[in-house]
């Protein structure tokens, strides 16, 4: 397992795998990685030749106020999961060379990109556009892998993909979950013993929803409506940014149920703050 | 010669080069093509296996008030001087299939998209960094070919490669002129005989600048007056949208005359617009 840190020198390697006809297949991450992490890689794995994984933690996709700072950082661990995956490459970028002085440029998604996660963190889905496509041209994968936890990020990053005529397939893997439900996520390490046992509110939130919907309700403001009630009902959810049925291209809410739909939370649990999703569909006859 | 519109089959066979190790160089033109188009056909000639040229008047560069609508079109003139050329590719894909319903994605780059013909044009380079990036994606070359004419334009594309990683090199050509000056632009076809006559005034008064800092001035605003004074002495000259000295990285204005520096002229000719330029150094001993 190789380690590079250098952009230009990443490229060369790709350049070189891309010329020998080796397929690529790319795992972006942000460190600090878990089973979710690993899924990708193994999915990568059955796919592709050369495994490469990047651990960037990306300062353009937060804002001033929330966690870049603080957030989780494995260096030592992440190397261990990752030679134990057999990963070919690990790219671990500086800031100071994925943003020198005088980056000037910025690639954004309209619309879905001011939805849910968007509207509550306005250049999130912006700093993710932007470094995502500097990753890819750098990297030259034919595969890349994404976790559907994150879904609107899912969503905006194949939007980029098509929309700009990158040459690289998006494949979506499944949310991989705790034992009790709680989706997986670097951030669940902030969470203290009682708000980890109260976080598992949001998965039994979704599953409550559904259950609600495949029982033949049709009026997505009640699901709302019981998704909220559930949430507050525990002491330890101290806000919701959203939680409801929403189309799930659009991420406009949804008033009557009828297709493919997404079930979607953001909550703070204390200070932390956490997502969850699930995708269903519901064939209703007219 | 062969004509490509589709952009996953531009795609697959760039892709195909790419494997077999040959160089592509690629020239963006919006038709309409002169010798100054042509002639970075054949520097790309010079220095690559492939030449692709694409034709595309891209529509998200026009203002809602300009003229993409009557922009002067020529395919087959265009088809017979590439052939002449002994060019490989045509690329020229239709609008609908650049900008497909439900495009969200734009490439914008800050400050210097702003000023000169940025501050006139206000989502001109928006549109500009937008399809670059797209075509580039597409046609996959190793050197891109543009024009110095267009030297903001040249200096955003750069931007744009450096920021997002882009392995491209950006080459820029000098600007060809008519005999009299008159830089060439698919957009002097607008002008009638008078206008035409009229419009050498734009060269004139670029030589004339840089003849007079030569000559020791180094008050900045003295040049641009002179400048101003020059080309509204011209009846045929409707408007002045900047003319002047700048900085030839941050396109601000100067005050000072020293080291590099961009003398620029934006003129109305009756309802067209045009642009021109040269770059000079200019050492002071301080």
């Amino acid at each position: 397992m190789e380690i590079i840190r250098i952009p230009r020198i990443m490229q060369d390697t790709s350049d070189d795998y891309v010329l020998r006809g080796r397929k690529i297949g790319f795992v972006p991450t942000m460190g600090a990685l878990h089973e979710g992490h690993l899924s990708l890689v193994r999915r990568a794995k059955q796919e592709n030749d050369i495994i490469i994984v990047s651990i960037f933690v990306n300062p353009i996709q937060f804002g001033h106020s929330e966690d870049f700072y603080k957030y989780p950082r494995d260096i030592e661990g992440d190397n261990e999961k990752l030679q134990r995956e057999e990963v070919d490459i690990i790219f671990m970028p500086e800031i100071s060379s994925m943003y020198p002085e005088g980056f000037l440029t910025h690639v954004k998604v309209e619309k879905i990109s001011e939805r849910l996660c968007g509207a509550i963190r306005p250049d999130h889905f912006k700093g993710v556009a932007t470094v995502v496509t500097k990753l890819f041209n750098i990297v030259k994968p034919d595969r890349a892998y994404f976790g559907q936890k994150d879904y609107q990020q899912t969503v905006v990053v194949n939007q980029v993909v098509k929309d700009l005529d990158m040459d690289v397939e998006i494949i979506v893997c499944p949310t991989i979950r705790e034992r009790d439900g709680l989706a997986m996520s670097s951030r669940n390490a902030y969470l203290d013993k009682s708000q980890r046992e109260a976080s598992i509110v949001i998965y039994k939130c979704l599953i409550e929803a559904s259950e609600l919907i495949k029982s033949g309700i049709i009026d997505a403001g009640y699901i709302k409506k019981i998704m909220h009630e559930r949430l507050l009902k525990e002491p330890a959810v101290s806000g919701i940014d959203y939680a409801g049925v929403y189309d799930h291209t659009t991420f406009n809410e949804l008033s009557e149920i009828n297709g493919d739909l997404l079930l979607a939370v953001a909550v703070k649990i204390g200070e932390t703050r956490l997502i969850d999703n699930i995708l269903i569909n519901v064939k209703r006859k007219r």
